[in-house]
């Protein structure tokens, strides 16, 4: 299909390629994926801001202005959207309670029987159901498998994944996630509630917002108050949202984080308050992994046991990046030979299952021991109810079975049993084990087609390592050293960060989750110890998910050193096929270009006036304006737009046929899924006339100059949140456009290689 | 003086005023001070490429390359000035403590004796003494007048005071601190101490950073570490620069902040394990305002008493607009009638500090009343041990002074006298005549000629407000509701927000200073109503007292709304004065241009080439290149660059004879205090030869298109930290500059009125 501009002059030395547009847009990737781009910056066209005059001077001198209008609908929306997480993620947490407490009541029942065998029948197909059940639900909607958090750290990102955000999803996630969580599989629930906190942000909002940026600030906003519900970390929710998701971050987003928090929390704590005396709220309620108490000086730390946090890190960093590699082979493993299949999927999902539950169930029967439960005297109140979640498998009463206490049982209870019981509750043997296998087994899992978070496992095998670890030192100088609970949160810590790399939002989250802020030193040492050594090896689980999803191409948040160093300029980088249009166009032109080239922006060029760059247009507004029929028969088809030098006013001449402009809200009516081409027909008729672009193209687009160098570039598209930046020469001619795809490492990397030959 | 450029053609229509270099650059405020601005982007020119590229290549190979040595430089920085940090908030700790110490016990073994007369003559000469010290080190340094906080947030916005991070500045401010908190005026050594990490950041860093852009870096870092080491709140201090202080913000930049935070409060833990055995550390050391407790139920809160945290934040926002505009009317008043003159400034320090005493003297006198010391019984360590803070002043053994315990006592003890006694310690009345008197006293004190920070004052007033309201609440629903001390804690946060107007970082630095995590949702909603409250009557105390320096334009997170509405354009608000030079460019030419205007900056226009923005080049280039002599005859003066399209490199004709390049070790070794013009002599036979600009050209300036919106030039100014932003015509022609006096509000409205006029 030829659509070439035969009757513009073409004075232009440059390469501009309209008669090419069906070239290849993906040039460094063979992919056949294509995800789009979201746009975080606003419109500049005149259109746009005489919809945004408009609305502005309707309300003018009122006192109920369009601008405190929008700010009251924006914090309604903020609490509701903390009203739905808080509750999804209380009825998600009492589901998976009373679903778990049910399977070990029967299975505790037959074993006082003494019958293991039926019991184990019993605890495998309790196991299996459930994830069976898990497993539906990611076959229903496969976008509600794994964490969540790769996917919500794209979406912040700026790429487009497709049904991220639908109800369909959150649904599916919400529901898989107790399935999957009462099925006793090494995953938790918190990556999942961030991504439903994203989902419910997205849907409570989607009728009135308009706007990628919006919806990306609701969006962070969600997923922040997704962790908070999660972790009852309302600061660490807000920490992880900046820390992990935004690319972008403002003090009115961290304030609106704020306020969403904490009606998140508000929502929560009342729900758990239920049943309590007019709303009290015990401590139990409101920490997820129990209350780390102050006690006497053995229950702190020295100043001198900070150097053995400082290797507990190191270890733990080092566990992560073990951690990391293997999963990251397993999920290549994975793409290769299962994912393709849903049944495969499905079998993989019930044959994981099924290791769980043996490796679980067996482990406690083979190595069978049993230990006297401690007395009471001195205990504080957590403790005491503690000892009702110690696991007697068979052992006597007033006996308990410390590896059963640790594997068969609920990751939570395990968690609060590590960090809070002292010194001796568990056998260095038992922790080992617990420590190997249950790592193992979280490796395995983490990728299968069931909703799963990786915070509790990685917790509670950090927990166990730590306390394995205190033991020991316990061992080498008793009575100088802290109790082992307190390494076990240092190791839990670690093992976390050595996975995830995150340092200041998992410090807030584990202090907000325990309670107690005099570990605020000692996490901080080792979470920054276990990211050092960790990044030694690797990146972190997530990005490594993110880069294995085909077409996407995240930007991280520094431009790594190698490509940094003024080798390249934009002019080397950037794409130099070049689809553009002009400023009053043929209708033929913009049907054929929008049927055959898929780019959503395309850079308006005014070839009657040396060529230069006039503006740019997206796509949907030229799709809008075909179906608006706002064409027109030129009084003189080859009439150039007055050039008056301040160009703030397009005015259209007094003496063309064009049709009046189609105003702001009719184009946006559509966000953000417009009418495809295809869709929409043109007559033959209708070919001939002209389209004038003048009013909706942004006149003001962002543009670098080609001997930008590549890292200011890469700041600039990434800071502002671009799409499409264009790259212009001296005169201000479009010489080539700089897209999400041309910064990637990979496409930095092959441009370094071929530099000399591009030009 | 004319320093026109006759040799150049002048095709251009546009109003290049290359002439009128004398014009008024600041052309919206009548002040005469100019305060410069820093450039927070990097240098894009040929001379920096080729040094940047020489540095990496020169190591390329190697195992311990450039960036490797880079980073273990700046870490190593990074731990020294946590070190450094830690040690000075340590020391001036023990040095407060220690004068106030031997004060109080000097007058109560006076007052022991019965004479209450001397004893208020030894606490008056005593108050007046460390008074006229402190104010003395503001009259050595008035830059280490105030809470530095103000100036702090300057720097990071990017507005260069003057002497703000000299090592003199920082020595006068933590000298001074201590006479002002010894002193016993109402303030705090929380804002000092933040002033004092910026300080000692920029000290450690001066002789290896050389441009602004990584000493900002730094001095951000530092600032956190100010405030981590003032309340033992590492991640509060982070989160402060987040929030108060970084116009930009990035991920290695917080991690960076994680790891001098983590090496200033290991600092000062270790400098506090001292004394105890092989370093271990009580609470009492950990937590700034002592630990709150977990207890029974009543220490806590139920879900309800939200409702009331959220009236008690209302009033706090409101409390906090009154202290605000009360205190902004008296600096008025003292900019006006003190400030100019040493003499009233130090007679108004003393003046002050006698009301102090008369007022913390007098009123436990006037009204004396004696309560019986509570029984120990049930109480907590802390408790027992604040019991001895209590103070008699008069009293028979066995009681105490509660109006006493709050006036005649160390800010910090009263605070924790408030925070952590259960009801009933403190009658209502004595609370109600504490924070009336305390809070009047503040408000007069803040601004006096004395290193003072505003935390102190506002928390202790903010505490006795809260303790009122909670015991209010007591005798209405006895039993129901919190201890009063809860109470206290909100009050505090609500009073200090008020004033302050932080959130997230105010919540975080309250709960590590008080270490415990249950009072995190009650802290972000009294935190919240108290700044969107007091946001309707004014601003924060910081911003006031921003705005009242003179020349200091102050860019806010966001345009306000008014501005934004697309109203006015770039090409509005820019300065049409335009002040350029020529790629080659005559010496005299040259040097009256420098000695006439003092702008940092000049945009490089090509009158050869359709007078295109070529680049720019910024003043002290222009100065180096005139010291080093890098001058010469050309060839053919009139010679052009060579215009190629990809203007990648910018090549030397061969037939010239201009002088080789000045490398950019050479260029940036002056940093950052260049030889001003005036000492650099050119003779007559130099001023008739060129210089060769081009290679010292940042050729990809940041620019802006005369018809971009407001909002987005102000956001490009702001996001990428820039200095000038310079406004272009749709055929690179450069129009205009946009600087920091163009953005500020005044500015803005100023355009709004006369847009039609400019034009």
């Amino acid at each position: 299909m030829n659509v070439s501009n035969s009757t513009a002059t073409r004075k232009s030395k440059f390469a501009f390629r309209q008669d090419s547009v069906g070239y290849n847009p993906d040039r460094h990737h063979n992919s056949d994926v294509k995800i789009a781009s979201l746009t975080y910056n606003e419109d500049e066209s005149e259109a746009y801001r005489a919809h945004d005059a408009s609305t502005h001077y309707k309300y003018r001198g009122t006192y109920w202005n369009e601008g405190k209008r929008e700010i009251m609908i924006r914090y309604i929306q903020l609490a509701l959207i903390g009203l739905i997480q808080g509750s999804v993620a209380y009825f998600c947490n009492v589901a998976c309670h009373y679903f778990v407490e049910r399977k070990f009541e029967r299975v505790a029942s037959i074993l006082e029987s003494g019958s293991y065998f039926f019991a184990f029948l019993s605890y495998f197909g309790h196991q299996l159901t459930f994830a069976a059940f898990a497993s539906l639900a990611v076959m229903i909607e496969p976008m509600s498998g794994g964490s969540g958090i790769p996917e919500v750290k794209c979406f912040l990102n700026g790429i487009d994944l497709p049904r991220i955000n639908d109800i369909k999803t959150g649904l599916c996630k919400v529901i898989g996630v107790v399935g999957s969580v009462s099925a006793g599989l090494p995953v938790g629930k918190e990556g999942p509630m961030v991504h439903s906190g994203a989902v419910v942000a997205a849907s409570v909002t989607r009728s009135s917002v308009r706007d990628d940026k919006a919806r990306r600030d609701f969006v962070a906003c969600g997923a922040a108050s997704g962790v908070c519900t999660a972790f009852s970390a309302p600061i660490g929710g807000m920490l992880f949202a900046f820390e992990e998701g935004a690319s972008y971050w403002s003090q009115s987003v961290t304030f609106r984080t704020f306020f969403c928090s904490a009606c998140s929390i508000a929502t929560l704590y009342t729900w758990n308050s239920v049943g309590s005396s007019f709303g009290a709220l015990g401590f139990d309620k409101l920490f997820s992994f129990g209350n780390f108490i102050f006690e006497g000086m053995q229950a702190s730390y020295s100043v001198w046991e900070l150097l053995i946090f400082v290797f507990i890190g190191c270890m733990g960093g080092m566990i992560g990046a073990i951690f990391n590699n293997t999963n990251e082979k397993l999920t290549h493993w994975r793409i290769k030979h299962v994912n393709h299949s849903k049944f495969r999927r499905y079998l993989e999902v019930l044959c994981i299952s099924s290791i769980v539950s043996i490796v679980c169930f067996g482990i406690p029967f083979i190595f069978h021991e049993c230990i006297q439960v401690p007395d009471t005297d001195g205990m504080s109140q957590q403790q005491v109810e503690l000892i009702n979640r110690f696991v007697q498998f068979g052992c006597p009463e007033g006996q308990y079975h410390p590896t059963a206490s640790l594997f068969f049982t609920d990751g939570n209870d395990a968690i609060k049993l590590l960090f809070h019981m002292h010194e001796h509750t568990f056998p260095e043997k038992a922790l080992l084990l617990f420590f190997v296998c249950y790592i193992s087994l979280a490796t395995v899992t983490y990728g299968i087609a069931v909703p799963s978070g990786l915070f509790v496992p990685s917790l509670l095998s950090g927990a166990a390592f730590g306390r394995l670890f205190g033991n020991l030192i316990y061992k080498i100088i008793p009575d100088k050293v802290a109790f082992s609970n307190t390494y076990s949160l240092i190791g839990a810590a670690a093992v976390l960060g050595g996975m995830a790399r995150m340092t200041i939002s998992l410090t807030v989250i584990l202090l907000e989750a325990t309670g107690n802020e005099q570990f605020v030193l000692p996490l901080m040492i080792s979470l920054f110890c276990a990211r050092v050594v960790g990044s030694l090896f690797n990146t972190d689980l997530y990005h490594i998910h993110i880069h294995l999803k085909p077409g996407v191409h995240f930007l991280d948040g520094e431009l790594r050193a190698i490509s940094g160093h003024h080798d390249l300029y934009a002019g080397h980088i950037m794409s130099k096929d070049l689809v553009f249009i002009r400023p009053i166009e043929k209708v033929a032109t913009v049907y054929d270009l929008l049927a055959t080239c898929d780019h959503a922006f395309f850079p308006v060029v005014d070839t009657e006036d040396r060529d230069i760059l006039y503006g740019t247009v997206s796509r949907h507004i030229l799709t809008t304006l075909l179906q608006q029929r706002a064409i027109g028969v030129a009084a003189n088809p080859s009439a150039s737009p007055n050039r008056n030098i301040v160009q703030n006013h397009v005015t259209l001449e007094p003496n063309c046929n064009y049709v009046p402009l189609v105003p702001y809200k009719i184009l946006e009516r559509e966000y953000p899924a417009y009418t495809p081409i295809s869709e929409i027909a043109v007559s033959d008729n209708d070919r001939e006339c002209f389209i004038d672009i003048r009013p909706y193209c942004n006149t003001a687009p962002h543009t670098v100059q080609e001997t930008t160098s590549v890292r200011r570039a890469y700041e600039t598209f990434r800071t502002l949140g671009l799409r499409m930046l264009l790259v212009v020469n001296k005169y201000n001619q479009c010489v080539g456009t700089i897209t999400r795809d041309d910064l990637t490492a990979e496409a930095l990397a092959q441009d370094m290689i071929t530099k000399g030959k591009n030009l």
